[in-house]
């Protein structure tokens, strides 16, 4: 393999947006791309002619293959590839990858789902991070936190089961429209400060109590018994904590753990978990994304990169 | 005391909501008011304007004695009848009645506050209903459910501990504002169907996991595991057995239950409860109101009735 010469196109493309990446054979990359042009956007303008205008951004050469993960291979997006089930392989993903009608060589990795009626799930992209954060025989936990938290239990390198937490979206829903708002100033401090933490620990205590400690949460500014300030760290606490503590009876508090997520929200959780006794090692989102395409596309492909 | 003689004006005055009965000695209405400016409407005309044009709505001769409960005796209402605190007896609820200077005799009942670092919390008007449903010794629990449910135990006629669920508040911002919305259709039924249920059994199996079957919620739809038709009902079946399951492990699972709330929401607590082996009385919410504020103007001015 000679390194420093474009080998293939590997783009993420999600719900709102786009990133895309000129890599080598070793999946170094040479270039890159990014724009909001996600799956909601490209369900009016069409996918192929976003792909082609990225494409034309990196200066890929158009014979190149481009393999594409996440929301575009959703049943809404460019063409559905159908989810793998649980549990799955992580390198089996590209078997499932659907080549799209278009020009060239363009394939969009599956998602992988959990069909089962007393915990049903689904990931689409995540899977790829997955694969490219863990070596074929691992063995423990990964987290990626986000608006769509998941956790995810990996055995021997297959997905042996998931959880997804709603702990980002309801972080925004709650502090912009319940009764909350009043008690969560925007734009907080998003660093592990103590009210943060002691959101966590109430939260793991008592993780049944969410519903009621969001009220706690008002009840306790009302009654001078805590800031204003503070209610932005306390309520990310304390949904972060449910999540935690959740996900450590449901999957078990396996190590090693992995933390997919630079950055403020990826140190909150490493900080969480600290506090829980949970050592984790973190890693960049789009490192991983960009080393699971990697991975897959010398799969689909390495024979032929030259 | 003679009947039918009107003896006092009672007020349950909400956030959003005024309403008030002209009552004789025995607590029997005689006429009643109601309208939509609660405390939140009143901060920008006033209070005693509003007072002024339901006591003429209700024919009331302007001598009468007037008792007020709820959000009016709030700091942002219109004079502030400072919270007791846990515990309290109910029977002393009119001895932390404020007196508002304005024509006549016009009081207002305090809240309740449970000023506690773990477990903060705050009532206003439940605890009029608190003393409407109980006798001078009653031991046991009280359900009141709505947009922020209350759980009250009560032991020998006093309110030993107390916690608010954002159970109401929650369904709405999550059904209008998060990703479920394309999973719970407006205007769903409201009966105990077996989604509703099947959605508190879940909760109450594992009601630390909120957050996560919410998301499980859109992704059992999304693989064709259950009927977006039921989403409503079981996202409320979901908070609702949320709120059960930390309800009964904190306050204990003591009886007698009695559930202040009649109509629809009262028939779904109703079954979740007796789904949990919970038998419950179901008492209406303004009887309670009439009832709780009648055993107070007693207190205060039965002397006087004539």
């Amino acid at each position: 393999m000679t390194s420093d010469r474009p080998a293939f196109v590997a783009v993420d493309w999600g719900t709102s947006s786009f990133r895309g990446w000129l890599l080598d054979a070793t999946g170094t990359p040479l270039a890159e791309t990014r724009g909001p042009e996600g799956m909601l956007h490209c369900a009016d303008s069409g996918f192929a002619p976003v792909l082609a205008a990225h494409l034309g951004a990196l200066g890929a050469d158009t014979r190149l293959p481009v393999l594409i993960c996440g929301m575009a291979g959703a049943r809404q997006g460019w063409i559905e590839a159908p989810y793998l089930h649980t549990p799955t392989r992580l390198d089996a993903l590209h078997e499932g990858a659907q080549r799209v009608e278009t020009a060239g060589d363009v394939r969009i990795l599956p998602g992988i789902a959990q069909t089962d009626a007393a915990a049903p799930d689904v990931m689409r992209g995540e899977e790829t991070q997955l694969l490219g954060v863990t070596e074929p025989d691992f063995t423990g936990l990964v987290c990626i936190p986000g608006t769509h938290s998941k956790w995810i239990r990996i055995e021997a390198g297959a997905v042996a089961s998931f959880a997804t937490y709603m702990t980002g979206e309801l972080f925004s829903v709650i502090a912009r429209h319940s009764i909350l708002k009043h008690a969560v100033l925007p734009g907080a401090d998003s660093t592990a400060s103590e009210a943060f933490r002691d959101g966590v620990q109430r939260a793991r205590t008592a993780p049944a109590r969410l519903t009621s400690s969001l009220f706690g949460l008002r009840a306790a500014q009302l009654l001078g018994l805590q800031q204003q300030a503070d209610g932005a760290a306390r309520l990310s606490g304390l949904l972060i904590g449910t999540e935690i503590a959740d996900a450590m009876s449901r999957l078990g508090a396996q190590h090693p753990i992995r933390l997919i997520g630079a950055g403020a929200l990826g140190e909150l959780y490493a900080a969480a978990l600290a506090d829980a006794g949970l050592n984790t090692t973190i890693v960049d989102a789009e490192h991983a994304s960009r080393r699971g395409l990697t991975r897959a596309a010398i799969h689909l492909w390495g024979a032929h990169f030259s």
